[in-house]
């Protein structure tokens, strides 16, 4: 657990938000396999900060330097390593973190958890910005599951309580095409509307959340392992890591516990001589193993905790209550940032069952 | 992965629904901790079929045989084993499990995972049967829980649609005897309502669903590490691991996505000489690590698959699709029953992450 | 660690000596492997304590009881769960072994590890017949391992001082076939030799150990891992499970440190069309890779610890020093049936390395 | 398993012996440990290139940079990443190792392994440049060790057969001071004549391999696990894990084997109210649990496999034999060099064991 993910890969993630450098390790991943750096440098992009409107506007590159496991643009079996170098080093807030812990971060559960060694600045460990290297991993898979034809898309669902609507993708069939590039929507209307709420909320010091439900397609089915290995599981465990996470359901999810099992159940059927599922309620995965039709789910994202408006927090030092007001430029919605990080967690869960299955017997 | 859950202590479970015997395998336990036997059945009872009108009046005793790791009531400190024998062996629907996958259920992906060799009967390894062990490791954490002074109780949030209102917990200061015994839930009123919209929908051969909302209480804070190892992915691992579960979430999950920063933000303020948060809406867990407060999830469980009125499944076999009709006992809903493997699986997870606690520097 | 092993599959092992009944449950094996039971009995026998003149004359049948996991005699891909029973419960001499450690045993560091809540009836955990759980583990996969033409055999090539000589086993192309049945040696009239030994030890109440030395052929190149995960680690692991091993080598492994590198040192040749070793030195394994030769490894086995020979020894409770005479029957020399358990746990570590090979790029 | 080792903390270790940088990851140590910068120099200083007569003349720095987990020379509770760039890229000698791999190397293995995608620049990921990262890793264990009274030291017991007699460390009692700095050998007179014979062995471009014996002293009893997670196990996956080591054995290890039970069994003993063995020729280890005793192990090291002598091999692009000659500088004997790497791996098992140590029952 801790900082490692994976059954077959193991990833591994390092690193400080204003610390020296954040990185990954990949390991256990075949070698052999072509890497294409420019398409993931538009990948991690799409990620970084400052090539938005609605985000911060300090901007970043977010270019890994590769130190292993690549050669020649392929993989070479040993594990891949890869950092980026942090430009901003300890902050001028460094102080106040350490004392006056913002309400919704992980400021003052690290203090009780490291007794006052904890890297404050930045929220350290803890920091947003460690999905950076995520995304350099998840942007790896995404490239050897699309030599599979194995897609993974995401669009934001809801933000600011207005829902990414009337148009939908169809859950046994989905278009991935209809998710529009730049602000991830299938609406641009809703898209719009959505963008305006954001920015509403950051003129009034405050912030917004949404729902980012994401499709994987293209999966073959048998994937995952009964019990504590099903696909919710592996997708579960990865999700959650990603900050800002408070609930993720799949296929008819959290609204099929209002239905009845004649509604909920889904018919199977035979189609073009394969077995399917007719409307896909169950999002993929049955019994934890893929049945073959995409999986979806959908994730809930808190809004953004880093506010302008003042807070009631306390003062570790002093145990007295105190008045926090955070300053400096923060994203008044991560929402449209963390679809590229919900792809990328969902790509390396995906990957690590895939390099996970059994042999089959000949 | 696969069938083994754990970071300091490992859960092995093992068995198919109606194979000789299920069992669990408990790994890692410290040498000395009390086994209250009695205690515990008397907790598995509450798992049981047959214990229940809403649930399958198929009554069956789930006693467990220890064969390892338990002397004299105290744990020896080797790996503990528990086995329950299985009273029904190969049922007689064996064959048409094997060729009509039931809707909702695992027997597609089975089938399609271990190319015919699964055991079908009654669900094999993937059936809600397993749980009981689940529930024999869960029993024993909960009793070393308790011992320090830490409870985890769970009620019916949500069940056929009627929610358990208007009394609800405080989430700062949960009262958890307000939670009755029998039907798990605060208002008896909503209780009742619940039971007989489960009696209506299985006089119509129907099923339905509900969510399960769980409180640990007497937590220490500074339990869960950062990124992967965070209390989210340590519960979540587990709880999907529980047949039925399509949702989890965290604190004010889904519905902070709809709530702006400043509504969703919890002020930090002084309590007795300790830092509190004033409304808990993160649920106890800032950045994967407990921050002393009550923790607070909420699962959705979906109407139990197995119904009786006509559904449409396909003949693996012929590859043509063909009308299922499954006969026989099983629950309307699972709900209840699904309260304390709920509380089982919680259990598992935070003693867990108890022993993986770092030693404290002197 | 502690009792389970292994990345792909996953062994645990449970159960103390005189508990209710020892077993393994083996998960992450492949759907659809058959299991002979014919067989794997007959393999466990050669383990099995009263069979032989040198060994103990308490009969005991150790015939598992598979609670999970095969269906029809083949893998179900669930979790493979077997127990044997113990017919001896506490035994007479618990008093004694809680107070007086015998040397050479885990007695003394059970009582420190766990505090006194150990089972010390017969060693508790540590018992020598904890290896029956590891012989139904590694059985099955010397069956799997066989059906790829890959084969493991071990013989005793030194006890009591006695080397199986003149004739030996050819390191680059052994004749598995060289080892005698029974009395597993190459040489008889060297095994003769070894016999009497054992029976002049045992008439002296005194025991001898010896050296072990393993051929695994039919191995394809190219399997483990670098670092952490070669070949040598991985069996290294699973070897030093077993009681009484204090020493394991590599091919040349201690004698090469006496020679030099252009001794050492093995040429590649071609034969045949592929490219081997032409003495085999290394012992299969270059940078903790197989490279296609047979993979060899020798085991020191130290002399039975129990004697019935008076022993100085101290009183835990009187904090004192005591004299021990242990009486009972025991073997004055295991090596014979460490045999199987050094095959057994060789079948496990290379099966679990040939599931963990990554998946070709297509 | 793969390049990634331990259970409460995890050592990843990345990077090839000519690619950019090598490097480490040590996850799940405690927080607010403090870290002397100078004395680890120091200590790698021991195992780097260059400061010896009898090794390479290569001189390299290998100063490490840290990247993230130490602030203020504290750990911060975040995973410790430090990386070493390499100042030597893609050697000239690359075609030739692509295409003859030298015996004793892992060049063939990795051909066979990787399909020809392998580093194979300098050995790749299988150099001995990669014990760096394990001595950071270490390194910085023996200084928390240190810091609990427990010391580890390594000696050079027999180099070119040459003994380091006949003055010996006390098995129940060593005196670790004996060792002499520099050449570590207890006897100086031993010492110079082991670096004659390096140095003939040299001047005829061949090598010679020795023996390390290892102590380590101030432990605590009861560390280790049963089974598979035994003080022997974890120590040989990790020494296993270094390149050239072909034998390890634990106390009296292969000698035991020609013991008689009486002889080779130690006594226990009361010495200033504690219990002790007389002998220790356990080496500290019963049943894979410490007893309080010294730990006691010692390495078989073969001849550096690269000489100057030729050397018969194959092209495996033409498929027929030829003969090599390996130019360049290299160590004729890299025992003295891998004594700090042997106490880095045995700082990092036996640190890893202490934080696995379950919590006591209160």
């Amino acid at each position: 657990m801790s900082s490692i993910y994976g059954e077959s890969l193991k990833l591994s993630i390092f690193g400080q938000s204003h610390g020296k450098a954040i990185g990954m390790t990949l390991d256990g991943i075949p070698a052999g396999l072509s890497l294409d750096m420019e398409k993931l440098q538009l990948f991690l992009n799409r990620r970084a900060p400052g090539n938005h409107d609605y985000a911060t506007s300090r901007k970043e590159a977010d270019t890994p330097e590769f130190l292993s496991g690549i050669v020649n643009d392929h993989t070479c079996g040993a594990p891949i390593s890869a950092i980026i170098r942090n430009s901003n080093t300890r902050s001028g807030d460094y102080a106040q973190l350490m004392d006056l812990p913002r309400p919704g971060h992980a400021d003052l559960t690290a203090h009780l958890k490291y007794g006052g060694f904890q890297d404050a600045a930045g929220g350290g460990h803890f920091s947003g910005r460690l999905t950076a290297p995520l995304c350099i991993a998840g942007g790896m898979c995404l490239q050897w599951l699309e030599e599979m034809n194995i897609r993974i898309k995401a669009h934001i669902s809801v933000c600011a309580g207005i829902a990414d609507e009337p148009e939908v993708l169809d859950w046994a069939n989905p278009d991935l095409a209809m998710i529009k590039t730049g602000f991830p929507v299938v609406n641009e209307d809703a898209g719009k509307s959505m963008q305006n709420a954001i920015a509403q909320a950051k003129s009034q010091g405050d912030s917004v959340g949404g729902l980012i439900k994401c499709f994987v397609t293209g999966l073959p089915a048998g994937l995952g392992d009964p019990i504590f290995g099903g696909m919710e599981s592996r997708l579960a465990q990865i999700i959650y890591g990603i900050p800002a996470v408070k609930g993720l359901e799949f296929g008819t999810g959290f609204s099929s516990s209002y239905m009845r099992g004649s509604e909920n159940n889904d018919s199977f059927c035979i189609d073009n001589g394969h077995i399917k599922s007719l409307h896909n309620y169950a999002g993929g995965i049955l019994g934890g193993i893929t049945d073959g039709m995409p999986l979806i789910f959908q994730v809930a994202i808190k809004p953004t905790p880093s506010i302008s408006l003042p807070q009631k927090t306390v003062s570790m030092s002093r145990m007295e209550e105190a008045t926090l007001s955070i300053t400096g430029r923060h994203d008044p919605c991560i929402v449209p940032r963390a679809i590229p990080v919900i792809e990328a967690a969902a790509a390396i869960a995906v990957y690590d069952a895939i390099l996970s299955q059994p042999i089959r017997r000949q």
